[in-house]
């Protein structure tokens, strides 16, 4: 499925990009006047195929549930139970996510993919549980290369389910406890940078949690060999994996360092590109997953828009791995796919000026002379 | 009337502040991670009065178009007669405003109050005409003291018509060939920074127009002996006006080298901030119309966001002084509301999560410990 995925990802029309940029200056406004949302419409058109692309409605947000073993080794203040309890809070409506799907008309899917408890079933519920959880990745690999498979076939599978169902945008969610450790560890091997450029304080650590969470991504890079420690003997040297290619060691470094939810994101990504479906980025969480897609498929980065960037540096640095340059800029920390839902009406708006603004020559109005 | 639009304003309580600071810190959330939106509901809060604040929905954008005496001076690339032209098409549907207003459910009135032709009656068109356009503010006042009363109260009556007639958010707009050359010149006076400092390229200008640009903001400052020029013998010294009084000085600065959609701007921010309705505030001629309506009422200023951050430098120093922190900064300087409008759904979405996130009590989520 996987393969499959892969293998069905086109890159942006060369075409449909012209066609949209040339759309663009004839409309009713100063040439470039909409700055990045100028940008946004042609991306999509690429995307898409055609110009103008669809209107990105209605969106979908899948929030991607999964637990993390290295919240044994202390990275993160809050107990790992509040990822089931975060759960049952998106099912009854009450999380900051919900508020901002109802906000942008986005039905909101909750997927367990590896929570660390078995969860009653309830609307709005997929169950992909993987594993309880990951296993600490100081120790060894977080999962195993069955477990990343089976991980991102969910997330494929919750994307297919997603576009079947209407959703003509994806937008990506996460809830786990630990798991901005996995994802600087993950920016860390797909962009070389060095664990303390790419760890944040999460959704709030102290000075010596800090310290000890940077230690802990340094260990877990040591421990399964992975590039983008700086330690003399640990592999690959360097800018860490090509993010054009190899798609045997991203899979690994995924496996390694990454969690379910990353993993199953990085599917969605997949699979929402396969299908031309554009996918709004979250956070830190979903940079990572995206620095995984984007290795085993690169095209399907032309798919994606980022919605936000937060302030965790990691993300940062995925965002320029990527080459997406962020909508909402707001120094959100949440996570759940708050800055993606943000994101999602400017997204709406981009598209919809592609459509309705009438051109120069149909409304009558005089153009400036170039 | 403005004197009783001035007088009905009351700052932000501090009651309803203080009581959305503490509801926003027992959501489910970590504390602060929604980052800026959640000083924009607690800021709305504020304002209101009380906490949670009422949803900012529906939203009524109001362009107030108007020609400028300065166009002749050869500030801009576009002929005056655009300005007619945009408010057909903005009367037809088909500026972007008209699309980005359909995204997020915005209604749009257009208001004549000071457009250099006679428009016909049309639906969505409101005629406040105080004059054919300004007068050369480089030969004198632009506007008479009559003048800048008029736009001032057809920005008030705009604004109490609209909310009578539902809307619970106010979106500036404006449309005027030739306006942000004005809008420079309110911005160096109260600001008391240099013309070189806050002239922008406006909807694109070559390098020899930006030279005259800047000369001629300079030049009608001199004329009607206005601070802010660096000049010497030119009235006021120092930072230009005083933020915090002197609301005849500020009038006569705002008939010298404002607009009449300046004026008219002014005055609906000052009904909306005497009804407790919150304002979002667009671009550059926005932020100049707002430091006038701060010098009149600086209590204004609490129930106004800013929507955005336009590329226009001057629009910077206007939020600057204003303390006013942008949310949208996609490099967008096309006027009409636009950055206002793309601001509109964050805003209520702050506001949507004072309303329907759970606290952490409430779901039986664990609080980190602090």
């Amino acid at each position: 499925m996987l393969a499959e995925t892969i293998a069905a990802i086109r890159p942006a029309d060369p075409v449909a990009l012209a066609e949209a940029r040339a759309h663009q200056d004839r409309l009713t406004k100063p040439r470039g006047s909409l700055g990045v949302l100028e940008e946004v419409a042609v991306r999509l058109a690429g995307a898409a195929g055609v110009s103008p692309p669809p209107l990105p409605q209605p969106a979908a947000l899948a929030i991607f549930a999964a637990d993390h073993g290295v919240h044994a080794r202390g990275v993160s203040p809050w107990p790992q139970e509040v990822t089931v309890q975060m759960v049952a809070n998106f099912l009854a409506g009450g999380a900051v996510a919900n508020a901002f799907a109802a906000q942008t008309g986005a039905s909101v899917t909750v997927v367990d993919v590896g929570v660390a408890a078995d969860l009653p079933d309830a609307t709005g519920l997929v169950g992909k549980k993987v594993a309880y959880g990951t296993a600490d990745m100081t120790e060894g690999p977080a999962m195993s290369a069955d477990e990343v498979l089976h991980a991102l076939e969910a997330g494929i599978v919750v994307a297919r389910d997603l576009i079947a169902g209407g959703a003509r945008c994806l937008i990506t969610g996460d809830m786990g406890i630990a798991n901005t450790t996995a994802s600087a560890a993950l920016v860390a091997v797909f962009t070389g940078k060095d664990p303390a450029g790419v760890t944040g304080r999460g959704t709030g650590v102290d000075d010596e949690t800090y310290e000890r969470k940077v230690e802990v991504v340094r260990e877990a890079l040591r421990v399964n060999a992975l590039p983008g420690t700086g330690l003399p003997g640990t592999g690959l040297p360097g800018a860490g994996l090509p993010g054009t290619g190899a798609p045997g060691e991203a899979l690994r470094a995924l496996a390694a360092v990454g969690g379910l939810e990353h993993a199953a994101i990085a599917g969605f990504i997949l699979a929402g590109a396969a299908a031309r479906v554009p996918v709004i980025l979250d956070g830190v969480i979903a940079g990572a997953a995206a620095l995984a897609a984007a290795a085993l498929a690169p095209d399907s980065i032309d798919h994606c828009v980022a919605g936000h960037r937060s302030v965790e540096p990691g993300h940062a640095a995925a965002l320029d791995h990527l080459g997406l340059r962020p909508l909402v800029d707001l120094e959100l920390r949440l996570g759940e796919g708050t800055g993606g839902l943000l994101a999602h009406p400017m997204v709406c708006a981009a598209v919809r000026v592609m459509h309705e603004v009438a051109t120069f020559d149909s409304a009558g109005v005089t153009e400036k002379p170039v």
